[in-house]
């Protein structure tokens, strides 16, 4: 026996090349996770780029489609919009957002977590596959998304500080909370509500805002008359252009970096169905717009485009390519006949910011149902009839009652003189264009 | 002997640590090949969204460079051709110009190859560097760019139905086939025939599509006239510059996407030659017509960038910095040259399409036999000769024909009324400003 | 102990699998690396890419800032500058700038180490974490930086070819030497000066030559006048808006993209402080001029952006959120403030070049000395101090003795008459708009 123990033995100098061996194996590992985690994060900081280009192309849209008499105004509010999301998400609006993750539920003051020092947590701490940095910028480009979606439909007659205000107000608590009852791992989660980048929680919110503005501010003058609706055109289809293909190009970063790493199939699967699902969308409203319009409709195009991006959103990693077309051409079938209906009901929307983010938002959702391949226990009917309702109410009361404030305190309407002559003249002192 | 089979006996814990650091570093290795997987993968779909944005450099640079009365006209066509592009791309025209790669020559009907669910293959399937929703993504974002380099030529006279419906078949049939002899392995491939990224396939082809159609079509009222050319001058030169360099922008997903990996040397040169060689079109666009003209022409300068990003695309890879100043450089002298001789032939291009896509196509194409540092077989004058003879051949009697029963059946040209009112406010009902 | 020598011998099936199992693990660890490379130099092409964008930036900011007249000039002059930089960084700039590196100091002609042929040590050599051809695309396209601010300060009045003449050398000569100062590892360097991406090397060495050219070229007629100040719109608020966020966009490469790495934590800060620091020049200007004018002032809030931009970058990598949020702040407030004292000085900057990127240049500088958390020995505020002064003085003396050799030979400024009538129609015989 004690031979073979003897037998047993291993020359130090085999040992040390398989200690070597294993240490090498280990640390080639390392390499590969860090490999891994340097592309991965590279994706999410570039989607946030991406999404930033978004803000762009909202401001060109919205630009394009209002009257010579308004741009420098939304061209204002747009640059407010973006500054004020980034800075309030920076101070409240991530921790609030995503309690569980970082320093407990309702953290006001948060602002510190993001650090007084670059740590080294926020720089390097893989709590998931990204660092809390690129956490951070990805999801603050999302939050300045909803307040810009209504900027579009208030349009030409809110007053400027006032829509600032509400905008602040908006990002910092309504976007964040609705956001934690999905993405921050919260109750509607739970209850299996799917919602992959935000048709619901992010362009549905912001339609929903949009809505309760509309009502509260009446359309602007002329639009609505005793002899019907008085179509009111936007000043340059170019910028309206512009603008819808940077938010295409920005949606690759929105829905592809909704995959929350550089997943090869992942990924590649969320730019297959979120490009061709806007492809169908433009199909669908140039069809539909023209059975119903007898005509060649470059707005409903356009925004057909955007319903069809809108639509995918909630599903774009859960469909194939066949469910996106199908998705995506229902929303652009949406597009001119909402347009129409809210027109019909006097609910004036100068961009049609309603039709595409909160009809296509809530049609999204439900395709989910209808199409997605979800993981177990997500994306029922019910659970997404739940999601569309529940974050529908609390967003449109919360904006309700926000705009309403503002309304009875600083007052919500232009005046009819301002109106008239255009707020760039009134509240800019600036001409658009010389 | 027994003793000494005995002494080679190694301790089991030896033999399992042994195990241990073989299979640590098997799955080190694969998680360094994930890595690089997901890298190469992540330049793919990165680039397919760069070659996006090249769709709205093209509707930005033929808006800029129509009248304001066919504004509307313009960027309608740009927005359908991508949708039809990235439909058709779809449906038929990937399985039609990869038949090899999936399944089989001329599959109709392919689009299930696309999957009505997102298969497990088309997700992860390392068939090369990249999924294969990667591979369709990109491809399909290059498959309409043919369609749109027409819709610039032929811009301010046809009529939108007819050329929407030549952009379908276009982009559907014609492109792939093409593109199948030399990018599908077909026989111009196995003839030695060299195009990079389409310098032929690609521009070229657009190129002979757009004369086609000019031929067939016309110049627009007007511009040959009895006492000479009158230059009819495009409505916005800050939208032609803007489409320009998004042009450029785009051309690094273009240029870049096509090594069809993230390989660090390929790409990095491409970016350099991509760039140079447009910095030097610029140059040489510039003295050229600074020397034809007696001025500082943008429109040239425009078109020169563009003429010197064409021209290296066919070898943007297998040239040094040297070779793409020379490239660059005769593509932009190559532009006022050209143009000037379409004009005498009195084809009348609003964009100078034909001049930057086919004339700096050809070039491109043949510099690739003088400068281009090929591999074996490839690139010689006589294959690159037949390439642009056989695709160049193909394409146009294809699109000839294709535009003559379009012409005899559906009507080509607008009527002198819309074209002299313009085709906004006739076909669409819409000012692109008021 | 014969015996026990014969005991240690390991089979040698044993050694041969440790063989391979540490044959393995080195290949493994190569893949690893090969893979960090890979995702390291992508990082760089594509930060190349978005630098690049700046310069559409700059074009559509500077072209929207000017009046109608001069449109079609400054796209002219943008078009050209990005031509010429990439060139001349190619022909004798970037062996100027990193003399160390490649092939010694001053190398005029070093234009062949950039490679008759894409040699293998331009495309793989790791000298760094990306090859040769990615550091060169990246540095070229910060190179026409420099000039592209002075283009702005100097517009509607400088002489087409006298400014091409001036951009050329500037950008050959001045921007590498004082480049070479610090990012050449040179004298200031080893002072310790810090400056991470460019506040001083970049934008105030355009900022100090745009002033030299200011004073030697005079304000444009009718600026000036016995009854005081007459402000002087932009044409189209739109353009120089989206010229805006398109630079916001470019600056996550510009700034993003001088961690020279992948590096998660770092690039992912950079991002975060950069976005908040924009954010914060917003606030800040939004607020100062609201004070200063009473008025909700769009140019000035543009300008804040970018003055927040140009703040962090010179220590976007050793601040913390909050520091960012100073000193973009701070950097907003600056803009309306020194916009104005520019205009009391009588220094006619027309986009105010000066203001953003000299002012808030030497701001983000010393920011650095008092908010950064350097490396040792970097950072002091004498070091700041000295660097900026250096640096300022070669530039400006540089920039000054240039403008005025081009002054008394070929004259600077146009005639009376070509100003008033626009130089588009003067130097280019064409209008911006039609």
């Amino acid at each position: 026996m004690q031979e073979q123990e003897i037998l047993y033995q291993t020359s130090p100098e085999v040992l040390a090349k398989l200690e070597a061996a294993t240490a090498a194996a280990t640390a080639a590992q390392e390499s590969a996770d860090l490999a891994q985690f340097m592309t991965n994060n590279m994706w999410i900081f570039i989607s946030a780029a991406l999404v930033f280009i978004m803000h762009l192309g909202f401001a060109s849209l919205e630009a394009g489609f209002v009257r010579k008499k308004n741009v420098v105004n939304i061209l204002f509010k747009n640059c407010m919009i973006i500054a004020i999301g980034l800075l309030t998400y920076c101070l409240i609006g991530f921790d609030l957002m995503y309690p569980g993750d970082f320093n407990g539920w309702f953290s006001i003051g948060a602002f510190t977590s993001l650090g007084l020092e670059p740590t080294a947590e926020g720089m390097t701490a893989a709590y998931a596959d990204y660092t809390y940095y690129s956490d951070f910028i990805f999801q603050a480009m999302f939050a300045a998304t909803g307040a810009t979606i209504v900027s579009g439909a208030v349009a030409e007659r809110i007053k400027l500080p006032s829509f600032l205000v509400f905008a602040t107000i908006f990002v910092a608590i309504s976007y964040p909370i609705t956001g934690a009852w999905k993405w921050g791992a919260g109750w509607l989660d739970q209850k299996g509500f799917y919602d992959f980048a935000g048709s619901t929680v992010v362009h549905s919110v912001g339609g929903w805002a949009a809505l309760a503005g509309i009502i509260l501010l009446g359309p602007r003058a002329g639009k609505y008359t005793s002899k019907g609706i008085r179509p009111i055109m936007g000043h340059s289809m170019p910028l309206a252009a512009i603008g819808v293909f940077l938010l295409w190009f920005g949606w690759f970063g929105f829905n592809g970096g909704s995959v929350l790493s550089a997943d090869p199939g992942g990924v590649s699967l969320v730019f297959t169905t979120t490009s061709i699902a806007a492809a169908a969308g433009a199909m669908g409203a140039f069809i539909t717009s023209l059975i119903m319009f007898k005509n060649y409709d470059l707005p409903m195009v356009l925004n057909g485009i955007l319903g069809g991006l809108v639509g995918i959103t909630a599903g774009a990693d859960v469909m194939s390519v066949t469910d996106a077309i199908i998705v995506g051409f229902i929303a652009g079938v949406i597009i001119p006949i909402s347009v129409t209906a809210f027109d019909k009901a006097k609910l004036d929307d100068p961009v049609g910011a309603t039709s595409v983010h909160l009809v296509c938002g809530i049609w999204g959702t439900l395709a989910v149902a209808i199409f997605g391949d979800c993981a177990d226990n997500y994306g029922s009917f019910g659970a997404q009839l739940l999601g569309i309702l529940a974050i529908g109410a609390f967003t449109f009361i919360f904006s309700f009652i926000l705009f309403y404030i503002i309304k009875v305190t600083m007052g919500l309407r232009v005046s009819e003189e301002e109106e008239e002559k255009g707020l760039d003249i009134m509240e800019h002192e600036l001409n658009a264009y010389s």
